[in-house]
């Protein structure tokens, strides 16, 4: 592990304070220097609480200090609440304290542009220089549930949150963290700890999860994420958590084009290419969520502690339509609705009216209403279903239920371990089936009304936890690349000036990518003899570092079948280049054997500002470029990412075999994937660009017919 | 307009009924069959009520008779509440006592098999030979609020709903439109209609929104659909209902595999496929909804009756997250987030502190909590933008706002025409701010609380208003298809056992679609004449009405350049015939020009069982067909239809040109698609498939290269 993957010492201190001193503390409770305090002892904080403050003696019945280097104890976190032209004196003040950890709520920073970036920087000094720990500027501050750490001026402190479950919510906007933890709370959607991260000049979101990680309070992340500044440590901080088993929702803004302009007026944040985030979090296993509640329906369905073993969904109804619906939802989102074994079948028919259907979705029809035995009946036959994974049923506590019916219910659920979700029909308000509804709720059944936000949850946490599986078994192996291949890449990669195709491909082959039989020559009669070693037909390729697009340039020949045809191909290329570049150093023509026709695809290699490399994979074509029907994947990747990226392609279903044709070697595309991985990763500072184009796949291996590698200027 | 267009006769007694008889009443009000007495009793239904059952006298105060024949007054609405077995007896009473319309509760029918579906076309039967109209069976009923007819058995009549506005909801699902019912209620969103369609033995949902649309009362219509029974009634009410002005919104189901199943186990309908309902939906202005919310939203912005004129919106906001986060949510779902004016911008930065933003997103930052004359100072600037179309502003209506500030924010709305969404920051239950909010909803204002629900209500608004302006102007001409083309197509259709690609080709020239220069001939030499005529290179063709895969029968050769290539491919293409398919008639060949090389589409017919004929659009080759990037629209098709199924094709943005390549001539494109319409709709008993396989398409032009036409078996 490099250091920057360890989560960043001192951020713990947050966490467990035995002491909060708050730097400009107001006396009037109400205002924003002022609610920490209030806080902290209405929600009985048990370490020490110290206001700071010239103009007070004392706040709220505590000793107000002068400076933080008059309070008497030591200071394990100080909430700084100064306008933005005294922060940093504070902060020094803070440093020279000793102080372990900062909350800085002041505007005023990044956010405004260069004079406020400059202040940025010289914070982000000050925590590097003395290993104080900085959160803010320009943020919320934070909360932790579990030792009643309250270093917030949000008003969410003052409001009874749920205590069902155990997220961690960490938000680059404090207005959506607000939103988010209201929602959670309405919900019933426990959050332990609320972070508003602000500019991150210091400690960003990733830190904020990296550590987290390790805490028995925390089981599940959400994030409301514009921008990450390190996209290492969010890889870190991301598969500690997949490893750990605590899933991580991210809300990602700035999918769009005037969401990304607001994003970067926002915050300094490199708001990045919103495609590379979304495969990064595809390959992380981030669950990426659009709608809040997508969140807070996950959050419901996570509490409830039963993970699905599979995809396969068995839907209970007391109407068609709704059954439908439902079962266009799972659909939808990756889950199956499976015919039901005979067995179940059998046992539900026996239960139902003839005009109900026990096949999936099972609809026990209206007759529910007279007969509330049917219900359990038909619950029992499903939970003692091994082919079926998880049940959607209706709440059918109304008043009219027997008074037995929940009893039942509750005592076949704990029976098992299979995820229960009650979409709830119309509800009946008196209060017996109010108090029938609370005590599913209590025993951890997730209600949720939407059918879609119901299977929306579900399918993520089977998608999640898939994904899981094959991270921590690593399987597939890693194809070998020999010891002396990064000695031999990195000697063509020395040569001055721009590669040509023929370096390119040295370089390719070195890595043990396949690539055609070729060898440059110098004059018509050297490519004559080259051609007949190589065997006809052959092409021929002006070689030139001087030029990138050889076809356009008219130095490319193709398809030549005789020694005459090398030669006039030979005359032709070099006068073409002539004309077209005039000054171009062309040091002749590459003879290259002609490939047969296969799939052609393109694999690539392009840096992105916040992720660093990143591998590309499309198929070739001018329509796949039209429809932009292609993959990405962060270096370094797994045989999984590889396999995923290919899967990923829509049009990539040809390599399958379509009318008649034989099917690719996918194998052979993907380990040829992770070889340009493994490039990339190796020269991650010399290789700028990458591209393979096109590689052509058979039905028994794979060869790269054109490439090239631009090196970082 | 043909008979089957016209709204069904009689179906006006169910919403303005003189009396209402309910046959097969129960004294117990809480029963079934007692509901719908006490629901009109309760609600005040002004016409006479006759409850129907030999068992009573009397019935809640009201004289109760022995059989409908006994009613002394006519009879416009029946109620048919009896048990199945029983119900053809009860309807033949009523046609005989001359009753108008019936409303039949009653399961037991079509949904449960052979027998059930016998007595429910007894049903039918008797409809059509009396004229007297029957809703249901296996229905929740209908209510009529403007008239109180109260016709159902469901609890939703003793709810009380909404009086904001005028949705009718229609429903193939009792148990969908009780949901949705509830959730209307609940949103404020009004309904005057409510219908449950149940099997549709007589009425279907289309004679419902056909006849509505005329209803004053009714300005918006909902529906669930699990299947339609006839597709040209669907299309004439959707476009009634479009030409009028009220948006039809649709939750069709059956999307999936599982839920196709379930949609034929629940009802007699036919799922159909659902590409072609997509596609019908997106010729017809219908606004398909996945989500009930979806149409609670609309629903919401719609009754503010104010029209967006575009699709530019501004966002105002008091925090970044939330500005961003509507930003992508408006360009998701298809609303632009302009750049503002330089005025605007001027007018919002003065109001605004240095550290907010004043493009859009227009972020007032935090200050608004302490000066929230900002507020209406952006609201104003916003307003008064001419390039601004739509409003997004947060409910900032908080007990510390000012005393005047909804005042003038309300006199700013009501300066303008602009629709004004808000969307509310996390609630202050305070009475004051409560009182605040209830008063810009009785102003109409929306307020929903999910960026992604009011963004996507306020684009489907957009969509639909540009949808009804190209549907309303027809501005672009129908090709002229010239008088004798029928009659020459007649002909060759008359033409015993299946078609050619000669006979098929000839069938497109006769309605003026180019295709290529071709001849049949039945000897090498007629073959080599009839090249030498058309002009080399040529390609030859077997010509056998028995041989469908002309390439994989080895009958295709291409690119012959001289007489000698013609002979031997005659022989060739004769004797692969004879091997590949020993009995069948061989004609000779047909020699035909070499098209050159331009964009390759496809164009078809193809059967659908609910909405007949539909022409298929897509791009040539493999890819597309793994990719099923292709559209489809019913026949007849509007020059507006032709234009929207290309550019709905992801690839064909390939036809405008790309990577320097010609753009192709997408008006001679939409002009061939428009003749296949005409063609389908001119012989849709006869043509049962057509596919022009390629369709070339150049810069000037487009011609068949091939083609067959299926005649129905």
């Amino acid at each position: 592990m490099m250091k920057s993957d360890l989560p960043p010492s001192g951020i713990e201190y947050f966490f467990n304070p035995r002491s909060i001193a708050i730097v400009g503390a107001s006396a009037n409770l109400t205002k924003l220097s002022g609610r920490p305090v209030d806080a902290l002892i209405k929600n009985k904080f048990a370490g020490k609480i110290y206001p700071v403050n010239p103009r007070y003696s004392e706040i709220a019945g505590l000793t107000c200090y002068r400076a933080i280097g008059d309070v008497p104890g030591p200071v394990d976190l100080a909430v700084v609440s100064v306008p933005a032209e005294a922060t940093i004196e504070a902060l020094e003040a803070c440093a020279r304290a000793k102080v372990k950890t900062t909350v800085v709520f002041t505007s005023g920073f990044a956010e405004i542009g260069e004079a406020g970036m400059l202040m940025q920087e010289r914070m982000a000094d000050i925590a590097r220089q003395n290993g104080m720990r900085i959160l803010g500027p320009n943020c919320l501050g934070m909360i932790y549930y579990p030792k009643v750490v309250m270093a917030s001026f949000s008003d969410i402190m003052f409001i009874e949150r749920s205590h069902a479950g155990k997220m961690a919510f960490i938000t680059q906007s404090g207005a959506f963290g607000e939103k988010t933890f209201i929602q959670c709370a309405e919900d019933g959607v426990g959050m332990n700890a609320f972070i508003s991260v602000g500019n991150e000049a210091d400690l960003g979101f990733s830190d904020f999860i990296a550590h987290l990680v390790g805490d028995d309070e925390i089981s599940l992340f959400g994030a409301y994420v514009e921008g990450a500044k390190d996209g290492r440590k969010f890889r870190h901080a991301a598969e500690a958590a997949l490893r750990a088993g605590k899933p991580v929702l991210i809300k990602k803004v700035g999918r769009t084009a005037s969401g990304t302009r607001a994003a970067r007026s926002h915050t300094g944040a490199l708001a990045g290419n919103d495609r590379i985030y979304d495969s990064f979090f595809r390959q992380t296993g981030i669950i990426r969520i659009d709608e809040l509640r997508d969140l807070t329906c996950f959050a419901q369905v996570f509490q409830s502690r039963r993970q699905p073993k599979g995809p396969n969904v068995a839907i209970l109804t007391d109407s068609g339509g709704p059954g439908v619906e439902m079962a266009d939802c799972c659909e939808r989102f990756g889950l199956n609705v499976p015919e039901l074994s005979h067995k179940t079948r059998t046992a539900i028919e026996a239960a139902i009216p003839s005009y109900g259907s026990a096949r999936n979705p099972i609809d026990m029809t209206a007759a529910i209403m007279t007969d509330d035995a049917l219900y359990t009946k038909c619950l029992r036959a499903i939970f003692a279903d091994d082919d079926i994974d998880i049940v959607f049923a209706p709440a059918v506590f109304m008043s009219y239920a027997s008074p037995g019916l929940l009893d039942e219910a509750l005592d076949i659920y704990r029976s098992s371990d299979k995820p229960l979700v009650l979409c709830p029909i119309w509800a009946d308000s008196s209060p017996e089936s109010q108090a029938m509804v609370e005590r599913a709720c209590r025993e951890g059944i997730p209600m949720i009304p939407e059918a879609s936000d119901a299977a929306r949850a579900m399918a993520a946490w089977v998608r999640w936890s898939a994904k899981r599986k094959t991270f921590m078994a690593q399987t597939a192996k890693m194809p070998a690349v020999p010891a002396q291949a990064r000695k031999k890449a990195e000697k063509i990669l020395q040569k001055h000036g721009p590669l040509t195709e023929y370096d390119s491909k040295k370089i390719l082959a070195a890595y043990g990518i396949p690539t055609t039989k070729e060898e440059p020559a110098a004059t018509a009669s050297a490519a004559v003899t080259v051609a007949r070693r190589i065997g006809y037909p052959v092409a021929l390729k002006v070689l030139s570092p001087d030029i990138e697009h050889k076809t356009e340039a008219g130095g490319v020949c193709l398809n030549l079948q005789s020694d005459a045809a090398v030669r006039r191909a030979f005359a032709q290329i070099l006068k073409n280049a002539a004309k077209h570049a005039p000054g171009a150093a062309v040091e002749g023509v590459l003879v290259q054997e002609m490939l047969p026709a296969g799939v052609e695809v393109i694999v690539g290699v392009t840096k992105d500002p916040v992720f660093g490399p990143v591998v590309m994979f499309g198929l070739g074509g001018v329509l796949v470029e039209v429809l932009e029907d292609v993959s990405f994947r962060v270096v370094p990747l797994s045989p999984d990412d590889a396999m995923e990226m290919i899967r990923e392609v829509k049009g990539a279903r040809i390599l399958s075999g379509v009318r008649g044709r034989p099917a690719s070697d996918i194998r052979a595309l993907a380990e040829i994937i992770l070889r340009v991985s493994r490039l990339a990763v190796d020269f991650a500072d010399v290789i700028e660009e990458l591209d393979i184009n096109p590689l052509v796949v058979y039905p028994q291996g794979a060869r790269a017919a054109d490439a090239l590698v631009v090196k970082k200027q």
